[in-house]
């Protein structure tokens, strides 16, 4: 390798690296020669002159590489979804027992909360008992066995990607689409996945503001599946409002356990139709769109899906009864409804604002050694376009925490703006490739 | 303060750092809160997106404040002479004595060589016992009673840039004007220099490409030197050859000493004639410029320079007779000629090779901590636009290693271009402000 010194100032100056380049920068890196104030300079050295679909993919393998990878038998059909990450987003908690009950297997591995957005480990983890750290080979056994896991990142799978996130987050360089594409790749690759739906959301609640950026970002994430062999589809989604009625851990496990009882919401439901649609077809299960919507609504109606998630509850020492006793879950001694203070359609919500307003209820975490309080969250009933009487509730808090629940129904109230015109009702589904 | 992954993303994002962040950032650094790798991405983030002359002025503020400043006495015209460094740039030696002979005083702090670039502290310090580490206050004392005193940046001037340059240097963020400018200006106000004249440098053998770039750099240097009460003039000067006849450190010394014995070489005596007349001027001691150059003419012919030479060096502990027998600089067991090999033109001269090709005979380093041969360096006589002969010498190498010295004759020899057509000779003064 060049010295890092001079690969830093290759990139800074707009140069592609190579891929022997790339993988001696991450693996100096991982072993210590390469320091991280080297790092955190290539890694804005990359926010701005970018990586280009050769790098990103050398990137992708070099993260692999730093760890062990999961090889499923052949005869079955492993796919996974991701998604970019959104208020209220409980979509993997029904997506997973649906797919799995279907046929498909799914090694699922997904993230804690962290700033306005929630993560799938935390809810799942509002279950008693429910074990979410496993090694690859458990990992691997289980989803062989119950054609699901719901899992988090272990340390075995691509840790230069867990090394290297920690350092992005404290140094600004999050938002680099090749950063981004590399870091979601490597671990949809690592662990096994054939096909792959990303949920790639835009709006207030997300971190693409528009869908001509998110545009640039999907095809890079294909591009980078297509190069491991790996089918990629994305759908764009719509994150102006946030996702079904409930946000906060044990409030959002209600939810999806509710629709797999057959009592969806209906954006909920579109959003899980859809992406879960994409992988039956990716993965040959269906044959036509129209198809895979009739598996998805026989798996949930047949109480197929619901079976499913209790057994990988069981699987992963979880406690049953919570899918029955929704106590078990969290609770909470307060609950006060936020209610509008004018007429109004509601013209903007601004999903960031409250998934930051409900971190101080601990229903979220600012840092990952924050603790949380299942019970804590709320449910947000109109989405943009809905009209609001005055004095109409558009939702409640549910905290433990009697004087931080009336600021964080002031907060949330205050994110909601409401237009005394009419307002038109958005689309959830933006388009998908 | 902001949180600095604030800043950060502030400046990622082009936007302006108050005075007060920039401080905060600063000391956050030098207290160990703010780790290398955020100072980093700032620098990197600064790279791409610069500084403007305000938050340049609180950088340069910020570095100061780090440490000890000197204030002289009111009465003394405080003087110093900065270069942003090339091949055989020997000034300081002659400058200094001479203007301190004139009557101004010059706190000269100076560097070390690294890379391709010399240092005048290493050619001071081949004269025998000749002391350049000094405390600001046996540093002032010296000034105050020699008029001139050469030393090295103390730990206790402007920490905060030594730290930031040492990480500038390993994560390619040298090249910003921003930075620069903040890097020079801090030292040079802190040092208690009231009048500054600036020799950047242009060319091969220098770190700016081009005229249109030097000047921006020089109106920072400028109006941030004006924001502390400074004046500072700036002479952009030709470094596509290399300056001067002598390349190494007891070679430079002993062409310094040549000069101040009246027997100069015709571009050392413009450029040093130039930039001391600016601060003759600057300080006020000459009305005009043909006055500034006839009092330098005197100094120099009527031995006052030589004489200050000689009393400084006395009064940092070197040995005087070095004045006369060279051997004591540094002595070199081989000189090995370098002889053109086809008739022609100079066309270019790739001085930054010279520079490396002599780090190979320890006339440079590349590492602080290398050590050198003071006798080791290169005589180079022709300059972009001469003419030589098939066979003609064009140089000659001295070392004590023989095999090494051929190797670095064949370099040099390479690293002229020669023209069978005739090529201009250029100027060495391009423009001053």
């Amino acid at each position: 390798m060049q010295n890092p010194v001079e690969l830093i100032l290759a990139k800074r100056e707009g140069k592609t690296l190579s891929p022997a380049d790339i993988a001696a920068f991450i693996t100096g890196f991982l072993e210590g020669s390469i320091p991280e104030y080297q790092m955190s300079a290539l890694l804005m050295a990359i926010f701005f002159q970018g990586l280009n679909p050769e790098e990103i993919a050398a990137l992708t393998q070099s993260y692999i590489r730093s760890g062990q990878t999961i090889a499923f038998p052949a005869e079955l059909i492993v796919a996974d979804k991701h998604s970019t990450g959104g208020v209220g987003d409980k979509i993997s908690l029904m997506l997973a027992p649906i797919a799995a009950s279907l046929g498909l297997s799914v090694p699922m591995i997904s993230g804690r909360g962290l700033g306005h957005t929630g993560g799938t480990l935390d809810k799942l983890e509002s279950i008693p008992g429910f074990r979410t750290q496993y090694g690859p080979d458990e990992f691997k056994a289980l989803v062989e066995k119950h054609g699901c896991a719901l899992v988090g990142q272990s340390e075995e799978l691509v840790p230069a990607d867990k090394r290297i996130y920690s350092l992005r987050d404290v140094t600004a360089t999050v938002e680099s689409p090749g950063l981004i594409t590399a870091s979601i790749m490597s671990k949809k690759i690592a662990e096994g996945a054939e096909h792959l739906v990303i949920d790639l959301k835009i709006g207030s609640g997300a971190f693409m503001p528009d869908l001509d950026r998110a545009r640039e970002l999907a095809e890079l994430l294909v591009s980078t599946g297509a190069s491991f062999g790996q089918k990629v589809r994305v759908v764009f989604s719509n994150m102006n409002s946030p996702l079904g009625l409930a946000v906060g851990n044990a409030l959002e496990m209600v939810e999806a356990i509710e629709y797999l009882k057959g009592n969806p919401l209906a954006d909920t439901c579109t959003l899980t139709t859809e992406l879960t649609s994409r992988l039956l077809l990716s993965g040959g299960l269906a044959q036509s769109e129209t198809q895979a919507v009739e598996m998805i609504k026989a798996a949930v109606s047949g109480g197929r899906a619901l079976a499913k998630l209790e057994e990988i509850i069981i699987a992963q020492g979880g406690d049953p009864r919570a899918l029955e006793d929704y106590s078990l879950l969290g609770t909470s001694s307060v609950k006060i409804p936020i209610l509008a203070e004018t007429a109004g359609w509601v013209q903007a919500i601004d999903a960031r604002a409250i998934g930051y307003a409900l971190v101080r209820i601990k229903a979220g975490r600012m840092k990952l050694t924050d603790t949380l309080d299942y019970g804590a969250g709320a449910l947000l009933i109109p989405k943009v376009g809905d009209f609001l009487e005055a004095g109409e509730p558009l939702g409640e808090v549910h905290a433990n925490d009697p004087a931080q629940a009336e600021e964080v129904a002031r907060l949330i109230r205050a994110a909601y703006t409401l237009s005394p015109e009419s307002v038109p009702r958005e689309d959830l589904i933006l388009d998908s490739i």
